[in-house]
């Protein structure tokens, strides 16, 4: 029997999308995505189904392609024509939320906002926070190891999964749904699956951490003349707020500058000539020692010249404001076309010569080349966004030469969240050596013999 | 060539110590160690000795037994005479020390206490910490996960190492040195390695988090009238206390008792007939604040009837005294002998009928049964101390059935810190499932195909 008939059998008629009826949908929810191209689309409704999927695609040999929410930005969901694509979308239920024990057990199609928004009416909120949250699924969350917005104060997606459902190549389920906070029987098996981008299993439920609704939040737009400013001033914020302290995003000035011009939306809540600036905020269960402790904070740092200015957001508006600014990032496609995304990790000491090194290299081959860059300070991420004019491969390729290549000497990566997906695997020697890349096969060749899931990806 | 020449013309005469000289050593730092019992002792000074001593093993299939600071308490680091144990102790420099970017580099020889005091003087922390601090090493930390007292803000030492090297089983050297908090470039192969109790590998190096010493530290004693009592206070001193609060051990009457009466050196702190105690401890940067909040805590704690009693500690002195009662466990062994020591995982909301449950099923069997209670509660980790005066395996084994079986139906865990080594491996189908095991053996088979990394150990 066809393979894809076979599949029509076991599932049902209304699981499966025809490569004519999956063509209907886009293939990423990435800037300039086209449309969907693949032998079909799976939707199964639960483990049990995925597991029979996986099954019948394991005898074939036929590759599969995990989808979530689509948002990812490195080609980690891309398939072609002869590849199976297979949607947890329909897997969509928060089944349990356990108010006294902080944890939600979900499927790995819950939408990141929807799990959020039912979470705050019971005062409950799981602390991954990313743009594309309106858009991405757990699983997806968990398959990259999402980082994100809060991820100096909460961790990255890793350290906010208890347990993980997995339904192995050969349709094997792995139920392992911890719920504990401390449990050392035995290998801790969701580590294999977190961050490896469905290349060693599709995640079917998770068991995640959550807390307490934060009661306060405090945020402020501070300016800064130096980077050494900004460096001094992540120290003084992360010993004056400690673990109040969840957001420290820091912008070079041509980003905040774009960001805050038209025909942005968005004016500048402080003057636009300061090279840097940083989205500060802080979120406490003691709402008026926290903005005593938020504004003494910024007044103190700015007595004593450690930043150039600051302004508080004093309403949901600003918030929404001050927030956009960092956040819809979207605008420079609308501004800049092509433009080429990066997500590197590198010590704190190393950011400044590394843009600069960057620019200057930039510059040389395209002086009128346009590089905003921005993020994630506290966690040693940064994403660089370049736009020279060209799209063509060799252009592509030289301008990742450009970024990625001072990061060996530095110990940087060359994705801090965003994963490797089809864009960077040329890339992965730089971050990886021989031995850990030869292990990482070792590994997918014990758990997927067959080289099914999501093959060509990583490496 | 007899394997014992092969690995002394290797490495020398120096690094290999014969069945008859390793007999000379004590084969556990545990109470009632034997001595040790091995067909020779390695003591390798690098890296390469390492992959050295592993190549020849793995050839031979020599069994080998990674030897830390022996302070393993579920029989992990134990021999048999056929087995060669493998001890990293010479690997005990301390590389380099990154204080901007708050990282230390060490070997797996390294005793925590020493990078503790070296740490000291530079102003920064490494915030594992457990009873066995002045023998155990990073190594067996690492290969634990060690979870220790401060858990509750730090994690355990899966979120404390930032990279590792690791000697596979046939001596590929797999150095995996990250330095980064955020790097998804392809799988993250620390974490097999962390917590799976040296069966897949050796670890000779690591990077660790450091996080600044903290300045300062607020320590209580508080009395309880019940268990939900201490439940309550521990919501109330999480949100109050926010990330500031480090410790909250919380022990049972008779513990509390056993460890302030005489024989004991300790006096109470506390009256003795409160029904549960808490060690709380909190640890901050701002010494003015952070002793007014924790001094506030603790009244307004008491004034809402949350806790019965408290006492600060006042002194250095009094610390100690206070941390004795929770640290020196091992007066329990020079008062009752034999002693069975267990290590379980469960949710709070479970602790309770938990404890009664066990308490009932022993004294059923044997009616004068000591049972002493205590752990790391805002971890949902329990330690109990059962001595029924009795020590043949058949007793053994009707205690840990007793302790053991209600775990499953609450979805607790044989061992949330000690892990499963040799003592719990019998029970671990009561916290894994048949295809979590399998999975675990399939790692096992992929990364040590012959077997001979700590063989018969976990599973």
């Amino acid at each position: 029997m066809e393979l894809v008939q076979q599949l029509t059998e076991a599932l049902g008629a209304e699981c499966v999308l025809s490569h004519a009826e999956a063509a209907q949908r886009i293939a990423s929810n990435w800037v300039g995505a086209e449309n969907l191209n693949c032998r079909a689309l799976l939707l199964p409704r639960n483990t049990a189904e995925v597991s029979t999927a996986l099954k019948i695609c394991h005898a074939a040999k036929q590759p599969v392609v995990p989808h979530g929410g689509l948002t990812n930005v490195v080609g980690g969901v891309l398939t072609q024509g002869h590849e199976i694509a297979l949607s947890l979308e329909r897997m969509n239920a928060i089944e349990a939320v356990d108010e006294a024990n902080r944890t939600a057990t979900v499927q790995a199609g819950v939408v990141l906002q929807e799990l959020q928004n039912q979470l705050q009416p019971r005062g409950l909120f799981f602390p991954l926070d990313l743009g594309a949250k309106g858009s991405c699924m757990i699983g997806g969350n968990i398959s990259t190891n999402a980082g994100g917005l809060q991820a100096l104060r909460y961790g990255v997606m890793r350290n906010l999964v208890l347990g993980l459902e997995v339904v192995l190549a050969d349709g094997t389920i792995i139920t392992s749904m911890n719920q504990l906070l401390k449990n050392n029987a035995g290998y801790d098996l969701k580590h294999l699956f977190i961050g490896s981008e469905g290349t060693l299993g599709v995640i079917t439920r998770a068991v995640l951490k959550l807390e307490d609704v934060p009661l306060s939040k405090n945020t402020a737009y501070i300016a800064l003349n130096s980077f050494a400013q900004a460096c001094d001033f992540l120290s003084f914020a992360k010993k004056t707020l400690g673990h109040t302290l969840s957001t420290y995003e820091l912008m070079w000035q041509d980003y905040y500058q774009l960001m805050t011009s038209l025909p942005s939306r968005y004016a500048p809540p402080l003057p636009q000539d300061h090279a840097y600036y940083v989205l500060l905020e802080a979120q406490g269960y003691h709402p008026e020692n926290d903005q005593k402790l938020f504004q003494e904070t910024l007044e103190r740092a700015f007595e004593s010249g450690l930043i150039a200015d600051a302004c508080l957001a004093q309403s949901q508006q600003e918030l929404d404001w001050f927030w956009g600014i960092r956040e819809q990032v979207d605008f420079i496609f609308s501004v800049h076309q092509p433009v080429f995304l990066f997500d590197v990790s590198l010590s704190i000491s190393n950011m400044e010569t590394y843009t600069q090194e960057i620019a200057k290299g930039l510059q040389k081959v395209w002086p009128d080349v346009f590089l905003y860059v921005f993020g994630h300070m506290g966690d040693g991420n940064l994403h660089l966004f370049v736009s020279c004019g060209q799209n063509d491969q060799a252009t592509r390729h030289q301008v990742e030469e450009i970024v990625f290549n001072p990061l060996t000497a530095i110990g940087g990566s060359i994705t801090a969240e965003h994963g490797v997906g089809l864009e960077k695997k040329a890339w992965l020697h730089l971050s990886r050596n021989p031995a850990e890349i030869a292990l990482m096969k070792s590994l997918k060749a014990a758990l997927d013999p067959a080289g099914i899931l999501n093959p060509g990806k990583i490496f």
